[in-house]
């Protein structure tokens, strides 16, 4: 009988390399939010909050040369305009608008990779609003087609499921570039999507069961869902969190134990 | 005896093209300020809201097109985050904080300017910060050197007097463009500056004689003062508003005048 | 046969008296939307935006002391707190942040209100809280319970239609006033509810039409829908606007139309 | 030969009873700025931010409500509207605007006090708008003015200084109740000023030294300044600080001292 999970579990000597991303650049103003420093030696992509949701100027100029001292790469990190709600509710904008939106807090953030002399590695939308465009490939490629336009050759993020799987290779052929990503705090459903947080498992909090997810998940390029169902995934890049002390060791951790199985973590624009 | 005058009057077969540049994009969502379709046709460089004291993405994604559609050059007009004042209210903001304020805005009106295909002419600083820079050259020249770091050869706009002048030739040698600018529509001090606002006579409002004094400072390269005093200028741009109607009808004979005695009028960039 | 249509036309002799109200104090800083000081005198009751989705501190003082003088009741008129798309885009937040976020806004205004020593008289919510309210009569409870707690007796508006009048007639069993309004620019479904924006006749443009539709809305306490249904109403205010030149000269006729059959139009505070 | 510490060391036994005030309500959003839960138990008045320099409306009510169950006053602490500077640069906004921004600010915090039935006893003013309007006694009798129009009696508290004391005996003749402050870890200069934060010593942060200042100007009504010069002080209320761990150490113990010395620590309402 086929199985899914010895097909993956037989292919898994080809993953050899992934990339770990996290959030950062969140604090605003006199306001902190996330232990960057402390977090970076464990990455290598920075999402880099763009002023809508959160950041601002001068949180964005220390976080990219935060960045640059650590050799983590750059990408940034688009939300709602919607600093009260963090970028976490959604907002019924127009296509047009929202494009709009994304082009402008990117290009922002270009700005002072370019005056740091980093790339702009990837884009990452943020919160509710890459939720959203999960579900929205059409419009997704619109924004793709715009960055692309403006700022050249990067890489975009999305949540790894069969369907972006298959976006990824369609994108492919034009020469754009999904990276796929996986959550290993994150609990899944039946249907390989994150478990909305509104449920009490939708996050896991045990700093050893997270790192052993992370491993299992690179290694078997899928995770189990909650209910034990194997859900098959192509994973480009692990997202982790530096919120507080135990995501920093949870990060720690994660990074130690694929390293130790002789993958290498590296940005995803070495590999992409 | 020795005239300024004369000297001035004597090199003006010397002056044959002149820049006219207008603040455009200050619109903001179902705001609208500005006649930006009707004031375009009699410009060559627009000095585009960024976002902090006017504007926001869409109405950047407009104003960029609105230029490109009638050849008119790109700058980005950024200002103090205070939209609720319009950028006209000083704010004692630091100078790393301020330097990045303007490097964000620049950037994020560039990803509109590369979203389309036109170039970033110049940046000229709005309102407030603008009149509160020309005092600070030391802070001028690290906002300058940010910028042209980050986004390369742009030219930078400031008020044209004696000392800007001589700024601007100091400038010159390492390479940095300054093009200085006149307001045919504000009288002038004894010492070559801005009447300011809260005088009376700080803004004149007769259409014909603002489009004869902007004939007469580029041709002449000066203009008498509130007190009859002639004040030397050298007169890169001239600064115009299209505010009203009367600014339209003004902005249109500005350019008849000045293109009926054979100056050309061209975007900045064409002859810096 | 029983009809609809006549039962209500008998007792239009009972219709007396009507409030007027009208949107108010939209402008933003140097930003300027609405002919406040035109369309004052038609109109009895004005809904002065917060300050979320529109206006700032000084433009709620000069709209108070503008219906100060015209004798204009004042009412609150909160919003989603999204300047950029005039509260016109629908925000997913919670219950309680809502809540809150309400009693911030209408108590902002009370502030102005109290100072000048007029009173406030009601609550108007805008755009597309408006519209989501309008179906959350259970949340619509808690809002109106909390500002009743805060600020009093004051009124709540909402759009007429079969179900608000039942929830109008529960409200006044506990001392709560409800408002019922109806748009004459606006048309209606047949299942009484206005016909959304995105369909080419949601607004009506004449204003004779327009002038006309107030008069018999308020006569007959009815409407026909777009398809020619006719939708009984209970019509205790009707939302005018003063956007532009047309939308004033409408205002005039409505108050005329209705004068003139010898309705008085009077703040609802008189007669609720 | 008169001395002033001797004259006011014999009037010591006069002071019974002192207010302790504290910001609070400062976090924004997801940011948290602040242990106002650990430092409510040691104060009896509470600034609460008001939403444009820090806070917002649900903030606000969080605050309200903690202050309401801990019996501490509930004040309004309104700033600049400057959140990405935290309301610490000054912004040149004329006198009527700025009177505006405060109506709009305290009247929005008073809706949450009286959503919960908690009385508005006092305002205090935040950061830049605090130190510019020390010096603008007519500015800030015009604001008490309109305060006081809007709001009714409510106690305004200011630096205690030689000149401050003066204004507030004049405003008692008037019913305007001024409560002036003194600062326990802030160092004074010999002019009964605040050492200005750009100096080394200006901050004082040994816990053990904060407390016996607190303690030392109840009692003796007056400090040393930083080079020894006794400054005579009215103090109807301490302002500490709760940022930090050692903020709230350093409140504890204030409440300590003070109160182990028979002075009772009452909010200001009950004295003034």
């Amino acid at each position: 009988m086929f199985s899914w999970r010895f097909f993956f579990v037989n292919i898994k000597s080809m993953v050899d390399v992934v990339d770990i991303n996290c959030d950062m650049g969140e604090s605003f103003g006199d306001y902190r939010i996330g232990n960057d420093e402390k977090v970076v030696p464990y990455i290598t992509s920075a999402n880099i909050a763009c002023g809508f949701h959160a950041s601002d100027p001068s949180v964005i100029t220390r976080t990219v040369n935060l960045c640059k001292k650590n050799n983590v790469m750059c990408g940034a990190h688009p939300g709602y305009p919607d600093l009260m709600g963090f970028g976490r509710r959604f907002m019924d904008i127009g296509e047009d608008d929202l494009i709009n939106y994304i082009i402008y807090q990117v290009g922002a953030v270009k700005g002072f990779t370019d005056l740091y002399g980093v790339g702009l590695q990837h884009v990452k939308l943020h919160g509710a609003l890459y939720n959203f465009m999960v579900r929205q490939e059409g419009l997704f490629l619109k924004v793709v087609d715009a960055l692309r336009k403006a700022f050249g050759d990067i890489i975009f993020l999305t949540l790894s499921t069969k369907k972006a799987l298959e976006f990824k290779k369609r994108c492919k052929v034009h020469g754009i570039k999904i990276a796929l990503e996986a959550f290993p705090d994150r609990n899944y459903t039946d249907e390989g999507e994150l478990l909305p947080r509104k449920y009490k498992d939708a996050v896991i909090h045990d700093i050893d069961t997270i790192a052993q997810r992370a491993l299992n998940m690179v290694k078997e390029q899928g995770i189990k869902s909650i209910n034990g169902r194997w859900i098959p995934m192509t994973i480009d890049t692990l997202c982790i969190h530096g919120d507080n002390e135990e995501s920093i060791e949870a990060a720690k951790k994660i990074k130690d134990f694929i390293t130790q199985q002789g993958i290498e973590v590296k940005p995803m624009a070495a590999f992409m």
